[in-house]
């Protein structure tokens, strides 16, 4: 039963019952949706692919977090207008709330990807974006969020059916195989982007062993060899889109989470935690709270080519 | 600036700034507080200090998160009866909102103070209270929120300017002492009761280092001597109640939190975080992102005596 108190002067008074449902059959049992965006570019393409998304809008808040730089500022306008455009156009186009909020901390390194992704940079990076994705989640959370849809900015085609795909699992934690169209001499191909979703290995949990407990590991880097095994190299084509795998790392380029493992506590670690950081320290928080994150190695989602 | 737009039909789109400030003058510049209480019985006396508390009322938003059993149900209908009354009563005793929240998972143990005390039922019990205390914080935590007041629902005396007195001092983290009142032959005394406000140890650091990463140290048991140095003993009758003292580890029976060290994504553990859980877990967590967390030895608030 959920009672919002109307009396005559003073403020409601909200009172929820939060035995809300996070079923395999989201739609039908009418599960609210909370979409979240980290932004700092606006790509038209992720915002077409978004609103053709088919979940039923009046069931998806949409939020966004934007830095305080040139680049932000330059972001936030035409985030803004595309908002204003869709929640004053085609009624079933509508989302039920949009909450854009600018962060007020600074990113520390320059935007350009090869600068992001040096070694030392990373993890000043994510630091401050799990500080991002933890404002944005703390302040948009309800009582009556039943999901909650992490979807970056520049992420720029998913099947139109990407959430209730996600949610027919019925897991947790779960993500997509995030990957990037690209041409060949003329040849359209497609290569894996996201290498944050991963299968712990005993190389990591020694290489882990032997770090301070402030130093964190990061995928994708010769200086710190892993030997995990990626998800983003386990993608079978032509294979069942919804064959699972159990993972001990996520990424966060696309990333659906049962609302009730971020109320439980589990959120983005802006510090090492088990030597991870940001969505793959998210992950093992997950862990410590008895869920096991999986992914979807066959069901792909496109990232931005710069 | 703040603007929530308001187009004729689609949902409103929230957009804020959040340069809000959190200042040693939250009254002047009119900062919002979050007052959080997890609360499995209900006091009349805490309910009438609460009503007391003069910083204004319509800069308060209360939230409440309530247990599913027996007990947490009784603890309900006294709490919304509280709440309809102030609510309805005088302008100036109105909160500007309240939020009530019933969990959706159980507390593992009995309620009894000496059960609950238990050394074995403690790592249960504060795993739980943790996922209480994040689920009502997640859920409740807005944009505009500039300090949350975590105050125990058997929290029965304070000074009615107990959130003013601790924002003075524009600490990241801040705990007053937390005492008992109770009577020896007729004589009326005070003692100790929340423990978990201390100085850390080499002795502690040490037990720490040979525990495994899932055990949790617990203030207050013969079987794990911390020797660690506590400030419920650092009282000293008559000296200023404004006197600091920095800590490593905070009780949540009073909390006073800058709401940004929560949105970056200091929570409650509810599992061992550096061998520390739940509010103890949150002091880490908040040194982790670079916040001092300090205590008031000198400026005393009472918890009920059973
Ligand atoms: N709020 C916020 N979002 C950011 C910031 N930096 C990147 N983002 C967004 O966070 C997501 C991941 O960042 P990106 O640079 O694409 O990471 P990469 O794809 O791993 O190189 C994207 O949606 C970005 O738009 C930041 O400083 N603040
Ligand atoms: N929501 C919720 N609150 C609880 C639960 N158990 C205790 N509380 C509240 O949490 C606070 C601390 O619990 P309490 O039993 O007083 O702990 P102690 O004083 O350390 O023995 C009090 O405000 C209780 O009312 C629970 O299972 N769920
Ligand atoms: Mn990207
Ligand atoms: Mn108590």
């Amino acid at each position: 039963k959920s009672y919002s108190g109307s009396y005559d002067a003073p403020p409601v008074v909200h009172y929820y019952l939060n035995n809300l449902t996070t079923s395999s059959e989201p739609i039908k049992n009418r599960e609210k949706v909370l979409l979240l965006t980290p932004l700092a570019r606006f790509y038209d393409e992720y915002w077409a692919n978004l609103v053709k998304l088919n979940y039923p809008h009046d069931l998806i808040e949409l939020g966004f977090i934007v830095p305080k730089t040139r680049e932000g500022n330059a972001a936030l306008v035409k985030l803004e207008e595309a908002v204003r455009k869709v929640q004053t156009g085609k009624k079933k186009d509508r989302f039920s709330g949009v909450t854009i909020i600018r962060q007020d901390f600074d990113t520390p390194v320059a935007q350009s990807e090869k600068d992001r992704h040096a070694l030392a940079a990373q993890k000043a990076r994510r630091a401050a974006m799990s500080r991002a994705r933890n404002s944005l989640l703390y302040t948009t959370l309800g009582t009556d969020t039943a999901w909650v849809m992490w979807l970056d900015a520049d992420i720029v085609e998913t099947p139109p059916t990407l959430i209730q795909d996600l949610a027919k699992h019925d897991r947790a934690v779960i993500v997509p195989n995030c990957f990037q169209r690209y041409a060949e001499n003329g040849v359209k191909k497609v290569r894996p982007y996201d290498f944050n979703s991963w299968h712990e290995s005993n190389d990591a949990l020694d290489m882990a062993a032997k770090m301070g407990r402030d130093e964190i590991i990061l995928e994708g880097y010769k200086e710190m060899a892993t030997w995990r095994s990626l998800m983003a190299y386990e993608r079978q084509e032509g294979q069942s889109i919804h064959t699972e795998t159990t993972l001990d790392g996520v990424g966060g380029t696309a990333l659906l989470v049962k609302a009730e493992v971020h109320r439980d506590g589990a959120m983005f670690p802006p510090f090492a935690f088990y030597n991870l950081i940001e969505t793959e320290g998210f992950a093992k928080m997950a862990k410590r709270l008895g869920h096991q994150p999986y992914g979807l190695p066959n069901y792909l989602v496109y990232h931005y080519n710069e």
